[in-house]
């Protein structure tokens, strides 16, 4: 590919996004589109003067602080905003050292007749055109030095601010039920009393000073006749009762009375929750292989995307397109361009699946579930959009596999720089283009005409939307992957992710802020993942660099290179120990002082009551209420709890009627 | 190596046996060596008429009953001895299994001219010998069926029942220190107070209800000064309080206030203590990177070792051997025994050095450091051992190292049965003569002959040594792995390896009764380490049948032993979830019921005033003490805490006076 089929590429998604982005400012006018584009604002009381027609969307999403962001979007999209952040940051610094330093070095790496900048391959500008054992091969280690030092440091003032602001979060918001919650399960089964008795006898006999209450589920399929599981939630005095009842093992046998903190109310996957614990495990592995078949079932997509870029190949499997293969635009349409729309259709099946094998799995939260959708999609995409991509492109271009896998290092070395073309143009559809549909929000807009114009329903209730981090953070994070393998061999992509990640920020600061509606929140657990997935890329990228370095005989510079991975290392367990297990628990200092609080300001009686009333089962609502109301429950996977619903329907009234 | 030169090596191994077990039954009824043999009655007030010669040691050691053994020697030596039995009732119904059905089908498995039975190769009785495309190989199948399904059924009775003495041996103990008290490091420099004071303000605001009191911990280095450390013990007014402090992140930075259990105050390791925990991870690390340089310069002993065996290499390598390598006595010698005994003495040299290295690291309990170098020299004895020997056999034999190991199964099913004669060899060396070594207990009486004759020392007092558990414990699930890998290949191999484990039994039982002081207590931990690799060997075993059954096109068996593994994975993801966390925690309700126990009879009061003179420091002991108890301390890496000292020493004095 040259430099001109690059640029067709960026042109078309400069048009793209373009168009869609004005698309976005005229749509987000049109009153009818409100319940489209302002979902938040629905909910908190939404006033029509802000509703008047303005351009300011950019500057509004730009000037928000991260307060706000919290306030309106909490803890998950605030970590959602500050991993861009990072991105915007370190991928700055990486712009300007690899393309002030390497793309100079790469261009006049080895002695050639250069042609016109227009009508140079794009191979010159990457790190294949410097010619082995050069002393220029130094730059391309400082660099990676250079990227290395400011990410970690980043990452770690990142981690540092992140853990803060989540011990802030948590002093700073009302009393939350789940704090004093825990959900029981395995109940054993006794013969002469029920489960709710024999949950009362453990918990007044085993935790005496600091039970409250308990509450037993349901079985929901069941309307007639109510048949309890062995699962209850369990209330406690304190939130660190609730905690230290939490962590421990009750009983010598752990497949029994299993605790665990209950999810926010809002949050409980009311359908998992009866899904007997000794399944979990077996779930767990079946959506394991599950999600490895569909890894493997997905090579084949990959796999012809892959031949798409490499035209002489083409040619040879298809010889009746040779004829229009020979078109200029054609051309560089077909390799620039289509390879990555057809991977990122491909790609749209990919989270809805990840949900689907997440519920499977018996998640008991819906926070939990998405997070480990995002996990599932990021192992995904990752192993299909980089490695699969890298080495299948190989496969194609050389006609055989790989006889070893013990040099991976070094066929990455070779593969990488061939590919790194094709990431860039994947950067311009799957990203810059992606915002662009973001912004727009096209399914709901479709279903809104579609009613409002077709059904001619006057109010039109869509089903509010809660922010797709399982789709968002791996996408972001593959950029990022993308962007630190790639930096130091192909420094040409940088200026175009940079783009990407600018962009990015604008556009999901405004849909938090205006679209999406916070039903559940993780806590900040996306944080972690981006930490890994941040630190597995610059090992990554700093293993190819090495393969490349010992291919071009550079010793010194591949010698340099082995203390910085194990450096990284020791970065990662570091963080590993400081920072993680304030992810994984509250702290005694926080609950303790939380608890207090309450008590001395005479709270506690408050807090108690609400208990008594948080955890509703909404079957158990909808059986009790009249027919109407059970219609009116939204019955989407993405579905509310019940005090959610009637909250958010006497909202909307008041707002569409003002509309 | 023929039949012949194996049983020279039976032979040897026989005499040595022999020699040694009479050597025992001799020297042991010998009064100036009661404090050799007899370690453990010399702590519990022993009585002369037990040392009345007798030659029933045997049926001693057959008779003496679980119950005994764990009153005795503890969970510990319990645990080991039930890994003994679990070994002998696996590989007896491995042994007739093999020996009836794979046999004769590995010798009649090719149609070949067979000599007579003592001239034949042990080759002849290995899977090698089927022809390629058999039918036979469906025997070697199911017996790999009934292996497995066997191991597995028999590790969850094990487990089960070790799960149950566990809870019943808590609950029959008196009252431990330890379970009152955690371990508090890294306490936060204040400017303004003491560590003391700062500990105390902490726990009596976040833990109000359930703090007693606190002990600090000091430099034990400065004589003259007491320059407190920043860590502590604190001692709780419950068991189950203790365990709730122990478990929870104290403060929103986990790298402060770090509390755990903490150990016995027998099981402290003192001069660990005071490591600051920053540093931990570091070690860790560290010393992860000196063990796996450790297995990396031993390779070159084993690859040396591995030479002898392959007699033609031998003399291309040192052809001044040619003439003595001529004599047929000295081939078998050489072949069949020699190399063993080199790789034993060469292993010798192991578990002191990761106990070195579990030193370091910073355990902070001896029980602790144990089981760590019991791990590091497991890892170690299974793959220098066992993979470095397959390989580097295969390597000298083809003088060409391996060009891939993505067929890690082909390769091993291709090395495996022809280095199982080694194997043979390595149990007969290091199984059984190490046995009788161990019996003798050549070093303590090699001491205690050296004081008592050369010196003229009259009350000879050796140092109380507890149970190696860091070299039995590898060594022998060493033999379980090569039994069960080499099981269907070699089965020659498993009437020996029943032998060993028989033979180990009896002696190891007459050790925990008769030589070994029990100082610590791990509570079982070894148990989970060794069902883990007894389900790694398992799959290792499979997954070299995998490539043999396909390098010998017996596509129906490569089939049948793929759901054998994943049947296997499941097995062990299901006891992961049923048992371990029984062995990482106690469980609430036995830590309620012990307290309330307490409570009721009154003992609390008495309880917490031992817990104020447990944890006594060694080093403020014998500063406050006169010098002469100084000197009395041993300075060895296995010396004991005061308490420990004063009570042995005043025993000590008692038996030797009525010897």
């Amino acid at each position: 590919m040259d430099i001109v089929a690059l640029f067709t590429s960026v042109e078309i998604n400069i048009v793209v996004c373009a168009v869609l982005f004005s698309l976005y400012s005229i749509l987000r006018k049109q009153p009818s589109n409100v319940n489209v584009y302002f979902g938040r604002r629905l909910e908190s009381h939404g006033l029509l003067e802000r509703f008047i027609p303005s351009s300011g969307w950019i500057l509004k999403a730009w000037e928000t602080s991260d307060k706000e962001i919290l306030d309106t979007g909490s803890l998950d999209a605030l970590v959602f905003v500050r991993i861009l952040v990072f991105s915007i940051k370190v991928f700055s610094i990486a712009t300007v050292i690899c393309n002030v330093l390497l793309i100079p070095a790469n261009y006049y790496g080895k002695k050639r007749v250069h042609r016109i900048i227009p009508l140079e391959s794009l191979d010159v500008f990457t790190i294949e055109n410097v010619k082995t054992g050069s002393i220029l091969l130094w730059a391309h280690c400082f660099a990676l030095y250079t990227i290395t030092v400011a990410a970690c440091t980043l990452l770690y003032f990142e981690h540092k601010s992140i853990t803060n602001l989540k011990g802030l979060h948590i002093n700073g918001s009302p009393p939350r039920p789940s704090d004093f919650t825990i959900l029981v399960r395995s109940i054993p089964r006794s013969a002469d009393e029920s489960y709710s008795d024999t949950v009362n006898k453990f918990f007044s006999y085993y935790h005496a000073s600091t039970y409250l209450s308990h509450q037993m589920i349901f079985k929901s399929e069941n309307v007639q006749k109510l048949k309890e599981l062995p699962a209850a939630f369990v209330f406690f005095k304190s939130r660190y009762a609730a905690l230290m009842a939490s962590h421990t093992l009750q009983t010598s046998n752990p497949m029994l009375w299993v605790t665990e903190l209950a999810p926010e109310p809002r949050d409980v996957h009311w359908s998992n929750i009866g899904i007997k614990y000794r399944q979990i495990w077996i779930r767990r592995m079946g959506t394991f292989a599950g999600s490895t078949a569909f890894m493997i079932v997905f090579l084949f997509p990959v796999t012809f995307v892959q031949g798409l870029t490499q035209l002489d190949k083409l040619h040879k499997l298809f010889p009746f397109l040779t004829g229009i293969l020979k078109k200029k635009y054609v051309i560089q349409l077909v390799t620039g361009y289509l390879p990555s729309v057809i991977l990122y259709i491909f790609m749209r099946a990919v989270p809805p699946m990840m949900i689907l094998l997440s519920t499977v799995e018996g998640s008991i939260s819906r926070s939990g579930r998405k997070k480990n959708a995002c996990m599932k999609v990021l192992f995904f995409t990752v192993w299909n959009v980089f490695f699969v991509n890298v080495f299948a492109g190989s496969v194609i271009s050389h006609l055989s596999v790989f006889s070893s896998i013990k040099d991976m290092a070094g066929q990455l070395a070779k593969a990488v720089p061939s590919q790194a073309t094709f990431f860039t143009t994947y950067i311009l559809s799957s990203g810059w283009a992606s915002l662009g549909f973001e912004l727009v929000q096209i399914f709901p807009l479709l279903e809104n005409l579609f009613q409002r114009f077709l059904l001619r329903v006057k109010d039109v209730t869509l089903v509010g939307i809660s922010f797709p981090y399982h789709t968002e953070v791996p996408r972001v994070l593959l950029f990022g992957f993308l962007g630190f393998t790639c930096s130091i061999l192909a420094p040409l992509m940088l200026p175009f992710l940079l783009i990407y990640f600018f962009l990015a920020y604008l556009v999901y600061r405004n849909q938090i802020l205006n679209v999406y509606i916070t039903k559940y929140d993780s806590g900040g657990q996306y944080w972690p993942i981006a930490h890994s997935t941040t630190v597995f890329s610059l090992l990554v990228a700093q293993l190819i660099a090495l393969g490349v370095f010992g291919r071009k005989h550079s010793i010194v510079a591949f010698g340099f290179t082995i203390p910085l991975i194990i450096i990284t290392l020791l970065f990662h367990q570091y963080c590993k120990h400081r920072f993680l297990p304030v992810f994984k628990s509250y702290s005694t200092q926080i609950l303790v002082d939380l608890d207090r609080k309450d008590q001395d300001s005479g709270k506690m009686e408050e807090i108690y009551e609400q208990l008594r009333s948080a955890y509703i089962q909404p079957t158990l609502v909808s059986q009790a209420a009249s027919s109407p109301s059970e219609q009116a429950a939204p019955s989407s996977s993405e579905s509310t709890s019940p005090q959610d619903d009637k909250h958010s329907s006497e909202i909307s009234k008041d707002v569409i009627s003002v509309v």
